[in-house]
């Protein structure tokens, strides 16, 4: 398998980047090939020689770089021998099984979409990301990817992300709840109500009915679906308020005695690395044609690694192959627009 | 001042709420006045009497309860003797200044829109919550009123919000945040853009931009403007996060040593207290033509309490004749049906 990663994606890049990439070698085949995108004079020196029996490194040059504020489209228009942009044509032309980026999300979600193309059946890709929560881990789709959902795009996304929790990470019949302002069928507005609809029925789904943001905690499902626009909002909220309330932990322990602080530290650590979203290995883009993952811009070695990683295991599962099967047996289908 | 309280509302009803209203007289004056909404054979007998040169506290009969999980529309036509639908009479005939409940949100929504009616100019009236986070108090509005928002009712929100968190809080010249998925201007949904261009161009508006789910936390705005969909999702998450997260802490310590578990409580109780939203006596209703709060279903006497003394504030600093006044300086207004 041939895993073409963004040397200079993310606020590490590359130094992380790379040390992910060699730091994964161990836990691939000599048949795979790690494939460094990036400027060669950069890259190609800090990448060491490969060991026999051993997965392949190689780097493949592209001289420009897309910034993480810049706007997606425009960015790719002007630069396209940028990482993100050699990488997509890569797999638009079967150079690589899988993309890994820490870059610019934007810019990522617009080039692999419009040169990897979608599965068939699918109408707008989604992005998957793994919330490890203290209940167990919860699959987040969309949370970015499309903020103008259509029902059948919420629909589409619980059957992906449902069969991307059962392969990936071993949920049997996962619970797939939507996100809504009540737990009541007539919470919601137009969009989450006919996507429920669609939910409902469809035998094979194991459809808890709606949610609400504090159940994605509670353990009452696996799968929580929504827009993307309430998608990245609960993803980059969980962010701010995890840090947010550490940091008032912190302050209280310092204000209380400096020794207790000092015993509370490791209890943090082990936290922050048992709930780490990191250990994912960022977040899959389901629904298009093709193996894609988008990191989180502070990406360090761990999560890079971790991506690889997933990457592979997607690819070999076969997500893409049962997606596409499970799409096609189901009768729930866009029949007009405003669906 | 006469406040009607829904001896009713909540889960913890009517024990909690009468203790709340009993609670709170002695910071209120000789000429406010209590009175408790709900079954009369019930609520009286617990009423303390009331002393000399304090407020004085009745009870008003609604014999009928609304559930926390009816349908509010319904609920409210079937049951027109409930202390929801009686205490919004009591308001739109002037028997009332103000009505506190923690009952059924989205029953008082509905009940106090539909008898109280919007402040002229108004649009679309939205709660306002206050989060208590590290850097300050950030107020959030719309948190559920109005899960279908044009660009003008967020351009409201943000006036609203500004005025209440100013005369409130005590916030010169609030920055204002709308919520997005990027801090870029090209980032958000139409509704977004439109309402951007809004803000942008009121001159009286200390606007800071788009703000990402993890700005609440970060102490760049005071108030975070958002659509009631995305708004209760944030609402609900992080209250679910924030106990998920003691779950975790909580689970470590007592996996590590039960002695340092029992030194670390009363910090995790100091931290619960001071980023408590209970302190700020539930959430308002800005953009009705009266005062009105809506306490979490899980009040205590405490919330209660609050809320009492806030909506005496929100009363005697006449946000409402500043909301209209500035309302009506602006030019900002919905020309068509699409803002």
């Amino acid at each position: 398998m041939r895993i073409a990663i963004d040397a200079m994606g993310g606020d590490n890049a590359p130094d992380e980047i790379i040390a992910g990439a060699v730091e994964s070698i161990e836990f691939l085949s000599e048949n795979d090939e790690l494939i460094l995108v990036g400027p060669h004079d950069v890259i190609a020196p800090q990448v060491p020689s490969p060991k026999a029996k051993k997965a392949a490194i190689s780097v493949v040059d592209a001289p420009q770089v897309i910034n993480m504020d810049e706007p997606p489209v425009e960015s790719l228009r002007k630069k396209p021998k940028s990482s993100i942009a050699v990488m997509s044509k890569m797999a638009k032309l079967h150079q690589a099984d899988a993309v890994i980026s820490a870059g610019n999300t934007g810019a990522c979600v617009a080039a692999f979409q419009m040169r990897m193309r979608n599965l068939p059946g699918v109408n707008r890709p989604g992005i998957a990301v793994v919330f490890p929560t203290f209940e167990g881990p919860v699959t987040i789709c969309d949370v970015g990817a499309n903020i103008a959902c259509k029902p059948i795009n919420l629909y589409q996304y619980s059957v992906m992300a449902g069969i991307y929790s059962k392969n990936l990470h071993g949920v049997e019949n996962p619970r797939v709840g939507l996100m809504s302002i009540g737990q009541e069928d007539a919470k919601g507005n137009e969009i989450v109500k006919k996507a429920r609809e669609m939910m409902k029925s469809d035998p094979n789904m194991n459809f808890v009915g709606n949610i609400e943001g504090r159940d994605i905690f509670k353990g009452i499902c696996d799968i929580a679906v929504c827009d993307g626009f309430v998608g990245n909002v609960i993803l980059k909220l969980t962010e701010g308020l995890v840090d947010g309330l550490f940091k008032a932990i912190k302050h209280e322990l310092l204000t209380e005695k400096l020794r207790l602080a000092m015993k509370f530290k490791p209890i943090i650590t082990r936290i922050y690395r048992k709930y780490d979203y990191n250990e994912y290995g960022g977040a899959l883009l389901l629904g298009i044609n093709g193996t894609a993952l988008i990191c989180h811009g502070s990406s360090k070695a761990r999560t890079i690694k971790n991506a690889i990683l997933a990457s592979k295991k997607f690819y070999t599962e076969k997500i893409n192959d049962k997606i596409v099967e499970c799409l096609s047996r189901t009768s729930i289908r866009t029949d007009d627009e405003s669906r």
